[in-house]
């Protein structure tokens, strides 16, 4: 793995043993407060990613946001709870001066060739060269590691509490700079969706991710074998209820390939 | 509660202390081989519902089936890892033998009044006394325990490996007997949906549930409001990949409200 690029140093694990993996919060991945949750759900991803007794590949992988991450240290413990013939169930925790501040759980497992159907069909949207880069991005260091170019949905300009009528999000994403695909990265993606509260209703209320999963639909051979490194995110909200909100999401390849399913439960306040 | 509904009697744990919860899976929610994964799921719930340190209601849920619940008796573990002021993050392990059979976590929160858009919408449906009843039914216990009224999307009755072409079921549920909806028995009408893959290509291959979320939209206290016990099943599959498939859903009240939305994570054999 090259340190190069932000993204790897920011995955950059100490293994002390036992589970027990050393990290830090990257800078570049800050948020307003605290990191970035998509870079903290990769950093619990990573944890079982370099677990010696990893069996197989992440299949779903769900974290859970207790608290607010401070910047600086942390510690993740990655346990697997049950190793099966083909599957390995794990739990994962984040903690920051003895208190928890993330739970995950997840499931690797070993691929094998069978039955393949991809029944979702990509958007009909222009390749990402053909789509406009977003230029004026919101004044948050993780934002600019990214590039983003929409083609529905993209951040009001104008926060007046306007009803757009859809919280619905098409947009290429890539890293910037380019790196190549993996499960950290495509973890992180699926977390680069701006809160679909702030879409539908154009007001930038208080928001906090609660909880999020990601189902991954392909193997790491895959992945590397895939052209391009950009990733068509599709994401919109089936409700938002009494400071709750859902978002339902898809992260495509360049070529159509449905490369994870991904899901989240977000905390706002009006 | 009443223990008269059979439902009740399955969600039935003794707190021994400090959230440790005995229970016994319930032969009228048997499946072919141990029981039913939307019973198990709701009892890791039910273990928060009952705890006495619970803040508030479900709003996620989470639950890995790490490996098969033998028939019988269980315990599970139900632990708050954080309680802020309006949320709370739960781990719950379900064990059997002194080994981890099931993991979980739930985020229970208080709720409050403010925005609420429903942007999704329900599809239009006959009303449930209009849809035609499923009379034949699979020789397994726990399908006898719902009313299954399919609009779209049932169980196949020839299993030739036809490619139906879509993965998507549309059905009205209810608890037969009728019972009234709560948390409990959302998160299992959220399994109650046959896998997708069986749908696609009518070919009853062995199947088991990896993972399985529920994101409740909707308050105990408008649970109770609600008019009617069946609830609308809407379900699909994006992709079926090398022994992985997902399924995402949404499951509506009568009146058109979009009351939970499930994914899950399924391992396939063929």
């Amino acid at each position: 793995m090259s340190l190069d690029h932000v993204f790897d140093q920011a995955l950059a694990l100490e293994h002390a043993g036992a589970g027990t993996f050393h990290g830090q919060t990257h800078p570049a991945y800050a948020n307003m407060v605290g990191p970035f949750g998509g870079v903290t759900a990769a950093q619990m991803l990573q944890a079982v990613w370099l677990h010696p007794e990893r069996l197989g590949e992440p299949t779903a992988l769900t974290v859970n946001f207790c608290a607010a991450v401070a910047d600086g240290a942390f510690t993740i413990n990655a346990r697997p709870l049950r190793t099966n013939r083909s599957t390995q169930h794990w739990l994962m925790t984040l903690e920051q001066s003895g208190e928890v501040v993330i739970s995950a759980t997840a499931v690797t497992a070993m691929r094998r060739e069978t039955l393949c159907v991809q029944e979702a069909v990509m958007p009909q949207v222009p390749a990402p060269q053909h789509a406009p880069l977003v230029s004026q991005k919101p004044p948050v260091s993780w934002v600019q590691q990214y590039e983003l170019r929409y083609l529905k949905g993209e951040l009001p300009t104008v926060w007046d509490g306007h009803d757009s009528g859809s919280s619905e999000s098409l947009v290429w994403f890539a890293d910037h700079p380019p790196r190549p695909l993996d499960f950290a990265s495509l973890t992180a993606f699926a977390d680069v969706f701006f809160p679909r509260v702030w879409l539908r209703r154009a007001n930038r209320v208080p928001i906090g991710t609660v909880s999020m999963g990601v189902y991954f639909h392909v193997s790491a051979t895959e992945l590397r074998s895939i052209s391009g490194m950009h990733v068509l995110g599709q994401a919109h909200s089936h409700v938002m209820h009494q400071g709750f909100s859902d978002q339902t999401g898809v992260l495509w390849s360049e070529d159509g390939r449905c490369l994870a399913t991904t899901h989240q439960c977000m905390y706002y306040r009006e």
